[in-house]
């Protein structure tokens, strides 16, 4: 019964997929792709020029990508076989092949963070690049810039920023590192007094750096100033063996990351000079005298990029994973169910469905794609506020850094958590074949993932964002101070807002009027505010016991900003002639993204009555209705992005369309399967399948049982 | 400026970790979790029984665990490290290791089943064991039973189960491999008329099997009969060597489950014989005579026990990730505020606070907990449907299954959706060490992950909860139809129910009381049926543009039942004596479970105006006071559950306590630091960092910019 009887079949060991037969499944994609293209309402490029800002941006992306796409160093085949050590050998020759690119065409910063962003993953060199130099530029005195940065810049030094430790994190005041000064021989001396002040999580230390920035207590003569900024050499720079009173490492492997060296660090009574002390702000005189900085917070500035650059980022990411799943979507089908678009595309009932036309698909996937957009538009304002607030510190004045930093803090908060949630909603809308490496989104979710807990823990986050509006309410009730834009809703507060309802919808349609949409969030965001204030005011309940109250605020707060960003950025473009053509599409996805995100928190908008049951009903009817109408726009919304394929490395979300082709290939192309072509029998087929189907069974000690 | 003058200081290579200072940190978290233990208000190993049903699960767990801790081929150590061959190769190793364990200690299938999930793999005999065999035993005919089971059980034979292709998973419909019977040969003919035919996803397939179950449609005489299940030999049982006419490999790295052989095969015109098709259901005669089956929804009953096993796994893999979290926020200690609940258990406002005692962190975690206990008590129910109407089976009394098969679905979509989102939670509200893979989270999640894909991608299967309830309610409203205990809200449809306001609700304890509960849940289920209803047969919608209608209606559905299960499952302990002592805790479980699903929908019961805005304020004061009221019993509550330390395999979810130790220690294994204690000199040194640092630049070709 198990012996087949079979035909000659072709069966040479390089397997050659054949080209695809006409009318088959594998033409039927490339088709889908281009009618999706075909559908789309609006100019992609003008809309990538929003996007971008000018269309030199792509142009140079393009050049830049020139550089490394045929560099084998940079090939992304098979970047999911290796052991641990084979990925951090890599990352070491990628880094050093990026810095001789740099060197040999003179790159500029922007540049490379270009590169880096193709090449798409963090390695050993990324922390020195975006922490260790950044903090040197920022809080180096001048005397000491002029040293530090020129070695740095030209990798003579390679270094990393060593805050957080092994028991805390979060709580900066927690930390047990010391750095105490030494007057007689003018030095600091580094200690860590138990294996929970380890520095951890340190990207670019595990086996980089040769030094490290540490941020640790203070302490002349027995007092404490609190944690500050020091300039450490940990290896010797002739054999990069860590230096006597030294222990370093790497701490592990993690959920994505593996390409970079997040390392930890002991010291034992480790002495550096006193001038190591990074002095811009604070200084230590060779007397043991403690010179306070000008403005307490000035040291925010650094922080406050930080978070606004990740705004901008969860962005791109969100986009790039929509690309990815979007393309699938319309080139992938299933079932012959007969529905409302598949009709009005005028597609035979016995056609089975791409499946971009199921409502469940387009509700998974638009609204992550209006995400992506509004994101955008929000980091676009918040950057705007930055370098505003950059302009006055240059003159000590720091006024709006409270508003600046309240803001990042809570986008930094809201948009990584929407973007992580969205690529995971978007992998997993892929179905099956999103859990493939291939595919591209399994990677890219675990590499964002610590998006939602680095440079500032997002719950833990939205506990500023509620202290800054609560501090800004009671200014504005007690000192009748005008508010910032992105607080004006809390008038709303005292001129009784929070008990109206909602007026300007009674049909589905009335939901497109971006007053009512602003109105909806403004009111809720409001009533939210006021009812914490009430809480800590009148019912005396400790703020610390109101963290879940603080965070609803905040999403509250966001959810405002981004839906005002949005409406601002149409605004602005309803003004420019070249931006007309793409209006329409994009007041559909503000459409879309308010919406969704109405729709997400419902019961903030109906248990106080705002919204009755016949406009909540026409509140989901004006949603779907609105990502019906995306269907026809959603590719050229993903592709005005701009995603190269070596960028999105996906088969899934290929721009040629043949996504089997390239399934396939990968599979074929897997060293596990030998590049047999599917003939081959496996690497332990002698030690262990063989005695298992022969019945060698080794002898097995018999324990008690 | 950059040589350092230091001491001298300990710098042997071997670093060992001193013990701990008294008043340390690590003194404390060890200190931290016996005070977590001592709070608990129950006897944990009576709520122990009542999750595994008796003392027997966890002693016979403890003796199987034995026969393979120490074994260095069940060795959880540096298990992330190794590249996917090598993964492979353990894979396959550790397979034939457990047949061996199996036949020396002549080892039940429940034994096996326990062994695997101890080691906590998916490996190259999973899919053997866990569909492989189960189609045999439940497809073959009683001649083919005889022939193929022992050879299957005795691994003298390695089976897979072949139904999903490269272009169609879920559509069974649409699968592309044909059967074409052959009545001069007496045979089938296995072919794939192009690669989107290719069998996709296919467990135990890639390297190991030397047969594979092939659903492939049967073509007789040119008529189609649909999807049929083929026992297909692949592989020459003396060399391992894939038959002429077959391709088969693996279909590359995974985001979890790399340590098993997911296939893809290709069958060119590949000939079995006529016996070779599983003749249990249906036949086919060598005069090419098709016999059909007596019921064909008999086939059915194989995917609902997989769907209700998921159930229980879904429970089973929350409890675990819960069990590391809940340890971790006893333990963790951040920042000095001041909350109710510290001040309760009277520690000093100046000690930094347990992170369990954060609000927000209570909100992250609790409900988890209870999304544990309401999954086992849920699977627990839907197995004794299973079983009864297994029962009925064997006499064809086919009338349980429409109702088991949907609640099995609507629960597999909801429960696996909810443990994998619970999982994720978890890991993120662990912090910077929930990304790290010694924490055991990420590897968790990422291994639990594709349980909301396959055996019905999760939201396609709400669309069967939503025809079904549909179903029964027409039956209910034109025949009179008794409901089913789990559809019985249906009812409220009729008579007018979806109209009501909730009135057992005044003050925020009454949200305690079950009935109120009950009620509101099968009001907003009734409601939203009765809705879908209605806009299929009043508005005239198509059922294929209602999508996420009937998500949402399936998803009402499976909390309703949940809910009532939890119930269930009290009242039942209510009547036992031994189960008094747990009675009050798992009560207050049960009341964090059902308001925290109320919660997370809550617009679903203000919309229509069930709920007033004070009862919404309550709802939210009595969610609030239960988790704060959870806190006590929390470690009491992941503990019952029984996981070990080498299932857990968690640095920071360690039962003694020492998780800065361990966290340290996993980093000082690791390969990465060659073992040297945090003084060697990394791997690529010597070719891509003395280079970077010594301004080596290899020449770069340089391309145009």
């Amino acid at each position: 019964m198990s012996k087949p009887t079979s035909p000659a079949a072709s069966d040479s060991p390089a397997f050659v997929i054949p080209p695809a037969p006409p009318g088959s499944a594998r033409a039927q994609t490339v088709r889908d792709l281009n009618t999706a293209r075909s559908l789309v309402s609006f100019p992609v490029d003008k809309l990538s020029n929003i996007i971008h800002g000018s269309p030199d941006v792509m142009k140079r992306k393009k050049e830049l990508l020139a550089l490394i796409e045929s560099d084998p160093v940079f090939s992304k085949a098979n970047r999911h076989h290796g052991s641990r050590e084979d990925r951090m050998l890599r990352s070491m020759q990628m880094s050093k092949r990026l810095i001789e690119i740099r060197d040999a065409h003179k790159l500029s910063d922007a540049d490379m963070w270009t590169l880096r962003a193709l090449v798409d993953e963090t390695i050993v060199i990324t922390l020195h690049e975006g922490m260790f130099l950044p903090v040197l530029r920022s809080q180096c005195s001048p005397e000491q810039a002029k040293y530090w940065i020129p070695l740095a810049e030209q990798y003579k030094i390679i270094g990393s920023y060593a805050q957080t430790e092994l028991a805390h994190g979060s709580n900066l005041s927690g930390l047990e590192t010391t750095a105490t000064y030494i007057q007689e021989t003018d030095e600091f001396e580094i200690h860590s007094p138990d294996i929970t002040a380890a520095k951890w999580w340190i990207g670019s230390l595990g086996v980089m750096s040769t030094h490290t920035l540490v941020q640790a207590k203070l302490i002349i003569n027995n007092k404490d100033y609190g944690p500050h900024p020091f300039v450490v050499p940990i290896r010797d720079p002739e054999t990069h063996v860590p230096f006597p009173g030294v222990r370093v490492g790497d701490i592990g492997p993690k959920m994505g990351f593996n390409l970079i060296d997040n390392g930890w660090i002991l010291f034992h009574k480790y002495r550096i000079p006193r001038t190591n002390l990074l002095m811009r702000f604070s200084q230590v005189t060779s007397k043991g005298q403690y010179v306070k900085p000008p403005h307490a917070k000035l040291a925010y500035s650094g922080m406050v990029f930080v978070r606004t650059n990740l705004v901008r980022m969860a962005a791109n990411a969100l986009a790039k994973a929509a690309t990815i799943s979007v393309r699938y979507a319309a080139m992938r089908r299933q079932f012959t169910v007969v529905n409302t678009a598949k009709q009005q595309i005028g597609m035979r009932s016995s056609d089975e469905t791409p499946v971009i036309m199921y409502p469940m698909v387009q509700a998974r996937m638009f609204p992550r794609v209006a995400e992506a957009y509004a994101t955008l538009f929000t980091a676009q304002e918040i950057e705007s506020m930055y370098h505003d607030m950059m302009h006055r510190l240059e003159s000590f004045d720091v006024s709006t850094l409270p508003a600046v930093h309240a803001n990042s803090s809570a986008l930094k908060s809201y948009c990584t958590g929407l973007a992580l949630d969205g690529i995971e909603e978007l992998r997993r809308a892929c179905g099956g074949h999103g859990f493939l490496m291939s595919s591209g989104l399994p990677y890219l979710m675990a590499n964002y993932s610590p998006n939602v807990t680095y440079e500032g823990e997002n719950q833990l986050l939205t506990q500023q964002t509620a202290r800054y509006l609560l501090k800004q309410l009671h200014k504005h009730q007690t000192q009748s101070e005008t508010l910032h834009p992105m607080v004006e809703y809390l008038e709303l507060v005292s001129l009784g807002g929070i008990k109206a309802q909602c007026t300007g919808v009674s049909s589905p349609t009335d939901w497109f009027n971006p007053s009512v949409q602003r109105a909806a969030f403004a009111h809720r965001a409001a009533r939210l505010v006021g009812e914490l204030a009430h809480q800590i005011s009148h019912e005396g309940i400790p703020f610390a016991d109101l963290n879940v109250e603080c965070a609803r605020v905040s999403v509250a707060h966001s959810q405002f900003i981004m839906v005002s960003s949005f409406h601002n950025t149409l605004h602005k473009l309803l003004k420019q002639d070249a931006s007309m053509a793409v209006y329409p599409a994009l007041k559909l996805v503000a459409d879309v993204f308010a919406l969704s995100e109405m729709l997400k928190n419902v019961g903030d908008f109906t248990e106080d009555g705002y919204l009755s049951q016949a406009q909540v009903k026409c509140l989901r009817q004006a949603f779907k209705t609105a990502l019906h109408d995306m269907m026809k726009d959603a590719v050229g919304l993903v592709e005005a992005w701009g995603y190269t394929d070596y960028e999105l490395d996906s088969a899934i979300g290929r721009s040629d369309g043949k996504i089997y082709e390239a399934l396939l290939q990968r599979a074929l192309d897997d060293p596990i399967n030998q590049k047999q072509g599917g003939k081959g029998v496996a690497k332990g087929y002698q030690e262990y399948i063989r005695p298992l189907l022969k019945g060698e069974r080794a002898p097995v000690k018999l324990a008690k049982l």
